[in-house]
């Protein structure tokens, strides 16, 4: 049975709180949600803002090479001809070869919110369809509040799908709009309208009961063969169904022979290309990731409590539902005051340190005295690396600090910030030297951070090719709020692609971002006397 | 049917990526679920690290009032005693009454990782359980992997949690240990298990497939009358069930009469104590909130879609599944370029700024462009309080910024911050004065920050009297790393607890924060003059 896969992540998506998506930024989701065989991608309300429009134009110029391009609209106005509606002009112009039409189920709803007769909200949803059918277009209808619409008066709500499927669209879609609905009445309600309608029939879901994942499942069950929702679960409110865990859930979970994204090895390929897929959603949004979300989160496979680790180094499969490697996901040993000796042996195992008891012991109790100062060594592995070679004797420092110095000052225009770093240069083979640089930088750990590589670059030319990617802070107790520690993440990435984090913490956001920065230089420098490991990438 | 709640986010949640509990936040978590009407609290795996040894004396010296303290072991080692084993010994010296034994239901688990024969295993859990209810303790027993166990071999399985029944167990605990399993097996498998003990079943589900709730209520439907969880979810990998959708699903949406927590009034209460409930969790846990959380998420009940916002405004009901006050939660307007003019109004009506079509037009267009800058005011009203003020010709500036100067400088120890701010301190009465001030900090913001409130303090004193209580950093586009732009969010709280979120954004961190902190004491000023408004109390 072929499953459609309906993406509305950059139109139902963009709704969510924090999401912005720039004209680019929804050009290239589409193209990739394209490539991975996605159905249908709904770019937009072409009414609603010039954005919109303008991302249909694009498409037109280049177009999607197998998904159909959706275009997103209301039923006509009340009163009006759908031809005279300014809605169904945006959504002509828009050259989109599907519309996708929201129209009212609820007789709450008709009488409340639209303000019409029972009859008009009928002719307004026909209407509408009739229309854009006559003018060449696929209709897809979404059946606004379909459950909650159905409690409340069964006939009526028949009648608004039946009025779809008789003006001709190719997909009754049964929408959760408040996201209120239980499975139980989505898998009744479903079998309910096959039996209104002929045409074939879509689930469309929202997360508000924390149900959207498992009230699409239920709905396919129940006879749904077109599922809509969103890359990593974007949308309004608690956000649509997370089109990665359904798609996960049919394809892996489900014993039912259910197909998609065109089945066989494309569908296995885009598997394994989902936690990607998320990783690029995220990135683009510019949203962080959600570690513990369902298959593809970074946590997802992450093993941290010291009785499973010391299971998963015998038998892989026994803490794991699926192999990560089926969604492109990959499984992590973390470092904590609850993992035990186990996780520390498997960390240092990576390191090419050979088993030592008194060792594990001062790396488990230095890792828990950190931990307790705020240091979290689960996304810094490159910081806990050379942890581990510092209590092993196994570290020489390549420079030490004299002194750092920075200043930032704005005298109401955009402001200066400028660092000087001090630094003793170790050199084995000849004379240690001192090196006294200055830089300015677009902050103050740009500026640190360009002061450091021009003393360091005479010694170590190959710091050129390491870069910073990613800088977070995180205020600790934030009861303290800018006089509370921080905690600074560095990530770095080296040309081979190989990335690192390293942490600092410090009460001084400027001091904790400078224990970070060594860190990150210090572990490349061991890097490349195949000395490092711990890597993330 | 009173539900059982039983919370381990002390314990199983521990285990979750990035989540570190001091002793003292273990106790303040547990003393609030008991005061919630909890039925359980697991504090712990006694033999695992002193801190949790240690929490159980802590609840010796000062008991919970209402719920029963659990503590957390395992079955006893293979070919010995339970009388002999540490783990028992931990467990009983814990002095907590009820004891949460964990044991092996897979056949595959009890070969390849327990390493016993199926007989042994049977022994250990039977012997486990008995000699502690010789010891007088209540025993709750986890069937580990239950599902995956029974899929297996549903004879043997059968077996564990009859060992576990005949040797006392007051519970016996179904445990979708992986996360794997479907709600169809979920509710088959209860059923089956009822037909195989007399002993009260419990659920414990995790989430990888992201149907952990789906699938606690499904087994509550088929017969389980308690049901393990954590607050928020927090857990190994992608977490345990979120009690707190658990508990709303089951209180709000089941249509069974179950009654949880209490019951009747002491049940509305503790529901109406989610949102708190959760807040508190993550604030000790030192973890952020997350936006989309159902029922208690900041987003849960946020309304951006200008459509949507419209209807609102007629028909609260109408886009809201439950009232957001049942659980403790509130109606938000989000602003944003999709909101359009609804929003907006809305936003301003809550300014006691009259409708004026040309503000509104000034107001939408100044938004969408500085959200294209990385600007967000979903979390920061307070700045876009300011920002319609100051398009409506409604604000004059305090005080205007001559210069700021910061210097961080460190000679190896912990560094030295010094901030000096020239300000030009307003006066409408009198004459405007200069106001040259310094102020050392831990770190630059926080020496802003004071040199600030110096150069103020003189001419508006009634800025003693609000706090920063958060400081975010966030860098917007972090493929250019320490180069990026940055945003700045500050959460301060007034004497009377109001709390307002305020935004900077700049390529440079300090002058990022210096707006946020100007917008920050602009609107407590405005606030006093009866004309702020737009608070995120």
């Amino acid at each position: 049975m072929h499953i459609e896969i309906y993406d509305t992540t950059l139109r139902d998506g963009a709704q969510g709180e924090g999401v912005n998506f720039s004209l680019e930024d929804k050009v290239l989701i589409a193209r990739r949600l394209d490539a991975m065989g996605f159905d249908y991608v709904e770019g937009g309300y072409p009414l609603s803002n010039p954005k919109d429009a303008e991302f249909f134009q694009r498409l037109v110029a280049e177009p999607l090479k197998n998904a159909k391009t959706c275009a997103f609209g209301m039923t006509r106005r009340k009163g009006i001809a759908a031809a005279d509606d300014p809605g169904m002009k945006a959504l002509i112009e828009s050259q989109a070869p599907v519309v996708t039409i929201v129209g009212k189920t609820s007789e709450f709803h008709v009488r409340e919110v639209l303000q019409v007769s029972l009859e008009e909200n009928l002719a307004m949803i026909g209407d509408t369809i009739a229309y854009l059918v006559s003018e060449g277009r696929e209709v897809i209808y979404d059946a606004e509040h379909f459950f909650d619409g159905w409690k409340l008066n069964p006939e009526y709500a028949a009648k608004t799908i039946q009025a779809a499927a008789d003006a001709g669209a190719i997909r009754v879609v049964m929408c959760d709009t408040n996201g209120g609905s239980l499975p139980e009445e989505v898998a009744e309600l479903t079998r309910a309208a096959a039996a209104a309608v002929e045409v074939p029939l879509g689930i469309h879901t929202h997360n508000d009961c924390e149900l959207a994942v498992a009230n699409a499942l239920a709905s396919v069950d129940a006879g749904a063969t077109h599922v809509q929702g969103t890359i990593n679960g974007l949308g309004e409110r608690c956000g649509n169904a997370d089109l990665i865990s359904v798609v996960a859930n049919l394809a892996l979970k489900k014993k039912k022979g259910y197909k998609m994204l065109g089945g066989g090895d494309s569908q296995a390929d885009a598997l394994e290309h989902l936690t990607e897929l998320s990783g690029y959603v995220y990135e683009i949004a510019n949203m962080l990731r959600r570690g513990a979300q369902a298959f593809v989160g970074p946590s997802a496979f992450a093993h941290k409590g010291g009785m499973h680790v010391h299971a998963i180094n015998r038998v892989a499969e026994s803490y794991e539902h699926i192999p990560p490697e089926s969604v492109g996901n990959a499984r992590r040993i973390l470092v904590s005051e609850l993992s035990g000796r186990s996780n520390i042996i498997a960390m240092t195992t990576k390191l090419n340190l050979q088993e030592d008891k008194a060792l594990m012991d001062a790396v488990l109790k230095e890792v828990v005295d950190r931990e307790n100062e705020g240091y979290q060594y689960e996304a810094a592995e490159a910081s806990f690396a050379l942890l581990v070679r510092k209590l092993a004797r196994a570290f020489t420092p390549h420079f030490e600090l004299v002194k750092y110095h920075v200043t930032t000052e704005s005298r109401g225009g955009s402001p200066l910030t400028e660092a000087t770093v001090k630094l003793l240069v170790h050199d084995p083979e000849g004379e240690d030297t001192v090196e006294h640089r200055v830089a300015e930088g677009d902050g103050p750990v740009n500026a640190l951070d360009g002061a450091l590589r021009k003393a360091l670059k005479g010694r170590f030319p190959q710091l050129a090719e390491m870069q910073l990617v990613d800088y977070k802070v995180r205020v600790i107790n934030s009861e303290a709020a800018t006089a509370a520690s921080v905690r600074v993440v560095i990530e770095s990435r080296d040309a081979d692609g190989e990335t690192w984090g390293t942490v600092g913490v410090d009460e001084n956001v400027i001091q904790a971002s400078w224990q970070a920065l060594v860190d990150s230089i210090e572990y490349k420098l061991c890097k490349e006397e195949g000395a490092g490991g711990g890597g993330q990438g």
